[in-house]
């Protein structure tokens, strides 16, 4: 099959991002379009290109004193009848439009386009994010070529409407179990009815009042909040146990540690069991290419509430946020759709920040 | 297959209790049994005798100025490896020992052997109570025959321990709802957490106090419990929507319309469904027939707290108790037993109050 990225086609974001999403890539089945990315990165004779599954690194190596990573994943959700891409007017729709062909669209014209950059780049496109972290491809990469991840600023092109969302909120999830003792129904004081004990559990997360705070003057507002209570046996016995998932989404200047120290203290006197865990990430936004890339967007940046993958360079202590065009409201919807206009103000914030030769 | 109730087996109930225990009769398979049962009921020329699926009737017809009724179902719950009954020391051993083949065998002895009974007597050998009541035999027959259960004055030979279990307590089940607004647990202030929200009705059913009831000297207490609750869709959902259900166990004095008006009382501002419910049978022990009854057992009654199939019989105004030789503790149990003293106590009771002519 002919290469569809061809340079007429690379040489409009819109157009770009049209064809990208055309070429299905859900999740584990990133096989083709990594092969038509490859091909085009491979073709630029300024980056050096490396491939690991369906998982692409191509980088400059200018000698330049500062090193970013842009990335964006190559995978979708599941085609729900949503493609190939429509316009309607503004509009584009179609599965991948706004997570996150269009941010990808971004990165790959500028890994063509851009042979001169300010910083040093690394540009990786990855498969399956949409999915369990043990195929996600900077998952894999983290693992396997660590050094492929080293920069001193990373931007994750998720879908963000264009506004800079910087760090990340960790979210944690605790089953808190109450026991108590089987009887039947119909001598209920020969029992200990676990149910009713739940009801303190709830009563503390009906009054807990969780943190705002403020970091590099973006605001993470927390949350604590039951996601599933389970309990009972039978309509005619006492029940002897009753689990009540919880979900902390906890700001990123607690740590895992600090957020699970948190949650015992806050269920002092119950079984408390960490069932899953994703550390937060610190904006990090005092770092010189976050500054001048705060200064391209000529915006107020905010905080990141839900978890993204800019936590894995946070774990590698590279400060990183998320900068797309998709509108996440729309992410995952059989509507999925970006706003035209959203991606060429993106192509033009990110070129206009990595052309500029620093002072 | 030769009918294994033989004379010999008739004339001594632990015998018989063992022989109608040794044929398999898990609920819905009860064509073999109640053919045996029906042979030897057919036999007796005092009895008239009419058969409706797997239940018998049988009942003698001496223009006596009463009638009572004796009634024991001929199902059993599922065998779990208790098949053929077994002795140790002074006890029967088996899948149906106590629940209730001794109390069959009581009232099958005494409707092949007392000719000449102090009140004319109606037997029930029925099918189905161990499963849903669509397919109860009593149930069936108060559809299609009511006339046979026509009495005075009903005992059921369920496992009581040889103690006069009398009346017995209603129950209603009903699921609570909350509600909710669903938001992603990212941005939870945006939702309303209905599992929070369950906090209240489970503070009311912890601080609920039951009532303890006392009719005709027999005691009732009542019981008020969530048996189950469910709430909540994904770990990174606030859940719209949490359903408790809630067993009441009411005491006689309360009719199922008093029961619904109360529950919806207690759980005030929620949504209250009501998903099954069974009336209570209050003692009604100032017939005669239940006055000579429990003169013969010399002994006080107590309330019935579980719902049993009296209530069938309280429903058509027909007085009824629960008195039988097997242990309730271990009905439905893998190490069922009866104890054999218990079926030679029960038998002996019974043959008294039935043989003595009044006065």
């Amino acid at each position: 099959m002919a290469n569809p990225l061809t340079p007429e086609v690379l040489a409009d974001p819109v157009e770009l991002t049209r064809v990208l999403v055309d070429v299905e890539s859900v999740s584990r089945e990133e096989r083709v379009i990594a092969d038509h990315v490859e091909e085009v990165l491979r073709a630029a004779p300024h980056l050096k290109v490396a491939r690991l599954g369906n998982t692409l690194m191509a980088r400059t190596d200018l000698g330049r004193p500062q090193r970013v990573v842009l990335a964006g994943h190559l995978d979708t959700v599941p085609i729900a009848g949503n493609l190939p891409a429509r316009f309607d007017g503004d509009l584009m729709y179609g599965c991948g439009t706004s997570d996150m062909k269009s941010g990808v669209a971004l990165a790959l014209q500028l890994a063509v386009e851009v042979t001169e950059p300010r910083y040093d780049v690394t540009y990786l496109f990855y498969e399956a994010e949409e999915i369990e972290s043990v195929y996600n491809g900077l998952f894999l990469v983290s693992q396997t070529n660590p050094e492929w991840l080293e920069a001193d600023f990373a931007i994750l092109l998720e879908p963000t409407y264009g506004v800079v969302e910087a760090g990340c909120q960790g979210t944690m999830r605790v089953m808190v179990t109450t026991t108590g003792r089987r009887a039947h129904s119909a001598r209920s004081w020969r029992g200990v009815n676990a149910i009713h004990a739940a009801g303190e559990v709830l009563r503390r997360l009906s009054g807990y009042e969780a943190r705002r705070v403020e970091i590099d003057g973006c605001e993470y507002r927390e949350g604590l909040n039951a996601v599933r209570i389970n309990g009972g046996h039978a309509g005619n016995v006492i029940p002897d146990r009753c689990a009540i998932e919880v979900n902390y989404r906890f700001a990123p200047d607690r740590s895992a540690e600090e957020a699970e120290a948190h949650l015992r203290e806050v269920f002092e006197g119950y079984d408390v069991l960490v069932t899953d865990v994703a550390p937060g990430a610190l904006p990090g936004l005092t770092a010189a290419p976050a500054q001048e890339f705060l200064a391209a967007v000529g915006q107020t940046p905010v905080g990141k509430l839900g978890w993204t993958d800019v936590s894995r360079f946070a774990a590698l202590g590279i400060p990183a946020l998320n900068f797309g065009p998709g509108d996440p409201n729309v992410a995952h919807a059989v509507d999925e759709h970006v706003e035209v206009p959203k991606i060429r103000a993106g192509a033009e914030t990110l070129r206009r920040w990595l052309s500029v030769t620093g002072g």
